[in-house]
């Protein structure tokens, strides 16, 4: 009896350290168009969601609310001819960019996608390398931020 | 004796609650070049992959096949001297875009990803906002609509 | 008591089959410009992470370390008046292309993103289609392969 309990609990606690990914994802974009001036975070205010509510839509910060394998991803559209050119900054810490230059009455595309791996309370955000000439309209969103736990390790 | 069946029992339904994610990714290609009008939704017709068949290629849907948070990224490249503007769409509601505008004999390429909480039969669907230019060979494929299944919510 | 063990076996049996997807997880990038032959693989020398280990940053070869469904995405941004003309190659068996091309002074992203089943051995590269002219500095990096395990099937 004793040992069925002592099983049971043993399994519990199996279970729970194996907990399923997923538990961790945000998408969060710009609807109008924005300028954002070089070294500043750039504030996607608009959530589409938002589990685990690591994502901050007021500062733009993702900040890991457990430890494990996340995926990061980032698109923009430039304005004509202007151009996105931004950093993607773990913890202060250089990660990869992303790049779009656009001629006159054109537009270009920028965007990365990658693997980080995070601590719990470590930070993520998308940074202006040079100033960043996002375009954007409320039924025109092409700059996102994007995160999901794909494990945990 | 009947605690330890009761124990067993509710660990199964542990276990069984905690799915594991995966079991539903899709990616399917356009294999030659194609013109899609403005409204109309964009057919992927070569499957590449289809784990739990939520995409149709007949009619270029994703439907979920079970609840959770999915991923979902388009990539495409445009015709040279034209565009491809394509919207994401979830149940008839708009989420996001993608944009590639190409000059003369050059080529942009256009994509997106994001994250979106469906529901069991929802739909997703990347429909032209205007007549994209898809640009493709059997052994040139740019133009890929995938997704899959994150986590359980 | 035996039922009592015969079911914590049984239910160990199962949670072990049902291993969490996230322990394989991997994104190398350039540092430095690049040029690669038509023909040749690029390799991303510079391991960012490498769970599972089973990105070679000496052959630019991932072999997936067990078999599952893997998301595969692909980053860059061209040289000036250059172009960045990839393939995507499973097993010798060409996927998906991603293109980027650029004019005087201007540079271009290509990227693509794509779900693949693999069996455990499976090989995946990127491989250049034309010649390849990668854009990289130190902290200005933009060409990244990056893979992940989403779940198994």
């Amino acid at each position: 009896m004793l040992l069925t309990v002592v099983i049971g609990i043993s399994l519990l606690a199996l279970i729970s350290a194996q907990q399923v990914p997923g538990n961790v994802a945000f998408t969060a974009a710009i609807t109008e168009d924005r300028t954002v001036n070089a070294g500043n975070t750039i504030v996607f205010n608009t959530v589409l969601n938002n589990i685990g509510t690591g994502y901050d839509p007021i500062t733009g910060v993702f900040t890991a609310p457990r430890g494990g394998v996340y995926t990061i991803a980032f698109n923009a559209v430039t304005q004509a001819n202007s151009k996105v050119y931004v950093d993607l900054v773990h913890n202060d810490v250089y990660q990869v960019s992303a790049y779009g230059s656009s001629g006159w009455g054109s537009y270009a595309t920028a965007s990365t996608t990658l693997n980080l791996r995070l601590k719990k309370g470590d930070r993520v955000v998308i940074k202006a390398r040079h100033t960043a000439y996002l375009y954007a309209e409320p039924k025109e969103i092409y700059a996102t931020f994007t995160g999901f736990l794909v494990g945990l390790v």
